[in-house]
């Protein structure tokens, strides 16, 4: 978290740096653009949150065995992941379901940054979108947040979005870009409610 | 499923092939010891029942990206992978608590055999084993029944078996090795309990 | 379970009787109107199942204080619920989503036909559908579907039928009563897939 | 909330108010046991709490029918009921398993003070505790959580308390009183995370 410069008069603005993953791993992901947008719409509208889209896609699959230095060490890609979710002030789930559940690979990301005694993903704020098809994903969100009970993750509540992305209009286009302007704006309310949550819970400290 | 040769005057005994996999990929893992522990009892007790004990180490990360042929074809470890799920008649899953969900290398599995036209999974029955500290695992396991909905398997309700690891006595020796006498009954029962709800459901067919 | 007088050279037809409960207990309540239609479709269509639409509107809250006999023993309405419940050969539930789970009246049913040492519920085959915003409903009926492990419900797993109550065309007139011909449709194909898994589960006794 | 007078020299304590509801109806549950420990911790050692235990039992079943003035009437006992909700700044809710999940009672509750157009459980702080066999009344407090996301309930995430109330040493005497100085240790953590956590969302208002 850092402080942006602001002008004598004006409060200065709390930048949170919200950490942002894909549960999917395909190039053209409905996911990976929901994220990007996201992006789009913190640089557009809200100064006070700073997207850092994170790839979980080359993580190893999560196994002790290749835990080093009585579990703290880690293989260089997972070190690194590891890091920049310790950096994060809140996070963002992009989280496609996969039967009914969260994608295998962000349930190794989720996995990975859980262990060892430094404790990356407690304490924060989070919250989850996702898109699909019958419950826009849905399922897999309510997985999500039964795990993030034992990180110790704090996720919003309200609003959810649940994007039905086979329901007309169009919600995304070849590339995985989301092209919906009404999903757009539910998507920066998601995000809007996630800052205020997650500033919430830095009050008081 | 096969029958095997038996005298004249016995009813020849269906062979039922159960496709158990261990949701943890590390060397030593308490759920690949309960596998062997399910090879010995079906070895010993249930000549009804083999085990395939299917590695789901080496597959890569679920991604549709990989799928050729409209779907329908997928990388070689993907493609032997599948062939073995389809070849079984019923599953067993040892399947530990991984932050209060599967672990993402058993989802991973999950979803490869559930892609394309041919359902790997569908309509065939399942038990799942667990272990751990707290609740044995189970609230992985109650992901993993969510999971089995759109795969459309069959699991058996009883009896569940959640072992807690660390209560004494020692379930497990240094290597994962199942040693308790007590917990090896418990599964014994499971595999069953399992046998007998997949005769169920192959009969009237 | 009885068997109908059918012509010599027909297969006689096991007639199942479907326990069905409605979870909302409000007049013209939706999920009655569902057990009203699978009443009006088994009578037409599918001479094999017999629907006995329990209300479960009149029993107190679930409390063994009130039970006696060693815990054999029920206020009058639950001895009459239980031993419907008991002598049903499979279940129905039309089950609406109240805050993301089961009604309390539908969870309190359950928990009084779950007591004492006669196991009411035990290993039989179940269907859930359901109507309401968003997502149909479909949160409850996880929800329903994990209370089914213990009580030891076999839950077919197709079709679901999550009905979205509020999207085009109308699904419900006034009085509760499903007048889509298409919700119609998908609703007798839940009915003939819990009959045909019920058949499946019988013993050959 | 109020503030209690408070020498000149010292901070003004916040006493915040804890609406705290046992799921079991039953006169000698362990639950409402564990309310009672918990007014007695506070009373001892944490003038920062005050348990206002509310009693569910005399509740009648959720149903819209009972309902007036357009949504926002309700019968004399649930008026009263929601009043404490909505007066309470954090909630306890010692919540048994019933099958696999909260009670009927409970679920009943929770229901009433949904519904209309003043959301009183929404967004605030609570806590769960259970006791019981096996997992200790575990997978019950996992639906709870699921339940709260619509009721915007914001849970705590640790320390989690179930306690395995059939281990020795014996937690409860015959009236369902918590002897268990262990368990009472663990249960003032579990309201002093409460009451830290409800402090930090407080808005500066």
């Amino acid at each position: 978290m850092e402080t942006l410069a602001a002008p004598a008069s004006a409060k200065p603005t709390t930048v949170l740096r919200v950490a942002a993953f894909s549960g999917s791993v395909r190039q053209d992901s409905w996911h990976a653009g929901l994220i990007r947008a996201a992006e789009e719409l913190c640089g557009e509208f809200i100064p006070g949150l700073q997207i850092d889209h994170v790839d979980i896609s080359d993580l190893p699959m999560a196994n002790p065995d290749l835990e080093t230095d009585n579990g703290d060490g880690f293989p260089t890609e997972v070190e690194s992941f590891r890091a920049r979710v310790l950096a994060a002030d809140c996070f963002l789930f992009a989280s496609p379901e996969y039967n009914y559940s969260v994608t295998g690979s962000l349930k190794n990301a989720l996995d990975w940054a859980s262990r060892g005694s430094v404790k990356c993903w407690a304490d924060k704020a989070a919250a989850i979108v996702c898109t699909g098809g019958d419950f826009g994903g849905g399922r897999g969100s309510l997985h999500l947040r039964q795990i993030g009970i034992y990180l110790d993750i704090h996720f919003i509540n309200k609003p959810e979005l649940h994007v039905r992305a086979f329901d007309d209009p169009p919600k995304f286009d070849a590339e995985g870009n989301l092209t919906d302007a009404k999903t757009r704006e539910r998507l920066k309310k998601v995000l809007l409610s996630l800052q205020a949550f997650a500033l919430r819970l830095q009050r008081n400290e």
